[in-house]
């Protein structure tokens, strides 16, 4: 593949591995807008959130290359991969960097979590356009005909509008019929936490050891502006998300505290 | 040990792994303010972020326990130990969870990378008041000395006020004598990035592997209301941080170009 000054280069990932369908159907999705470089693991590697491989090295392995398409495997998280690409393997810094389609949502605090957000938060912090896509739907062979007119409207409204220093785009999409779906909505992040059900099992040997499983709790499913809500509601949710994580509302109420203290 | 209702029941835990020299400086130290239970891995797992363990199950070991104390070790990520502790461990839901002494700051986007302020921010999911600790220097054998007085000076803050919900503490301490710190300043996280610098090497089959190194860019040195002009200065920083990783000051904008798009 040869990247000219005039292609748009794109760097795809997710945290499901090279041969889940939702990163597929985003590889096919994407070669509509550039010229795609993907890196990704063989296997998933969900819930790395932003997590580095700094006690063991990494290793890259090219894939595939054809004039329009480069493919690697990635020994390391969603962002190890995103850092080694950036800095060891493109051309050139990418013009976007475009994680997914996740098999499963991200949206409420799940953005905090995921490895495919954590991704899309890579690419913000060097200052690339990015965003990162998932369906409702964790099953293997979640259906994502209907992602693809999504994912073209969100990547055609960065091609006129470059999103804002610190800021990259959670896009949530729900799992029903492209007819069902009554568009994009702009919303915040959802309140809310998982709630844990480890389940305790023994082993052969009769040790004891835990299985982390949980369920979503949304704390306000009265709100209409949030993920959660549109994604109920059969919209597609688009949250920005901003890397600065001071709650800058607080700031001066601390300062008294710790003044006055 | 016996959990009283009127006991303070403390949570602790840290990236850098049980035997950390921080973790013991913020034992010593947080047993002033209450009964604590420690769970922690027994090697380091730095850079771990939000990682969750959900491919592999959760070993949890009791190591230790006195009147005031209990000790874990926790195969799993920080995120993990907080979970399975709130879940399976503890008698009850913690009244606060304190995380470190890092070694190595966690100012400005390495709250992001950070398994240290991850347990922070698992416990602030939880609406526990949590807070991370850092000192800024990665060696083991960090003098923590100066570290205690700041430590017991926010501590008895939150005594006193509790956290908003859904906001947690990132508390960075500078490496100085403490008659060299200047005090302790509210701030927020300065923007910045960390620019990779991957060191290439061939294993003795010959094949390349990588490995991840970095110098932490400070994107505005001249702001002095950050956390790295606090650190830089000799103050201890606070932010207060935010779970809630909406950019909302972006919304009305993004919704503007969505609708005309």
């Amino acid at each position: 593949m040869k990247v000219d000054k005039n292609d748009r280069l794109i760097l795809l990932t997710n945290d499901d591995g090279l041969y889940a369908e939702g990163l597929n159907t985003l590889i096919e999705v994407m070669q509509e807008f550039g010229k795609v470089v993907v890196i990704s693991t063989t296997e998933s590697r969900s819930g790395m959130s932003q997590a580095l491989t700094v006690k063991m090295p990494i290793r890259v392995k090219l894939l595939q290359e054809t004039d329009t398409k480069r493919v690697y495997a990635c020994s390391g998280t969603p962002t190890d991969g995103v850092k080694i690409a950036v800095n060891q393997l493109l051309e050139r810094k990418p013009d976007w960097v475009v994680s997914g389609i996740n098999h499963g949502s991200n949206a409420s605090v799940s953005v905090i979590y995921s490895g495919t957000m954590a991704a899309a938060i890579e690419g913000c912090l060097y200052g690339i356009d990015s965003v990162g896509f998932s369906l409702n739907d964790y099953s293997a062979k979640a259906d994502f005909s209907s992602s693809k007119k999504y994912v073209r409207e969100i990547m055609k409204n960065l091609e006129k509008n470059k999103l804002p220093g610190g800021v990259c785009l959670n896009v949530n999409i729900p799992s029903c019929k492209s007819s069902e779906i009554k568009g994009i909505m702009v919303c915040r992040q959802a309140r809310g936490n998982w709630r844990e059900e480890f389940e305790k099992r023994k082993d052969p040997m009769g040790k004891t050891y835990y299985w982390l499983t949980g369920i979503f709790q949304n704390h306000e499913p009265d709100s209409t502006d949030t993920d959660e809500w549109a994604l109920s509601n059969k919209h597609v949710s688009v949250v920005p998300v901003s890397v600065d994580m001071t709650a800058h509302s607080f700031i001066d109420d601390l300062r008294k505290q710790i003044n006055n203290g």
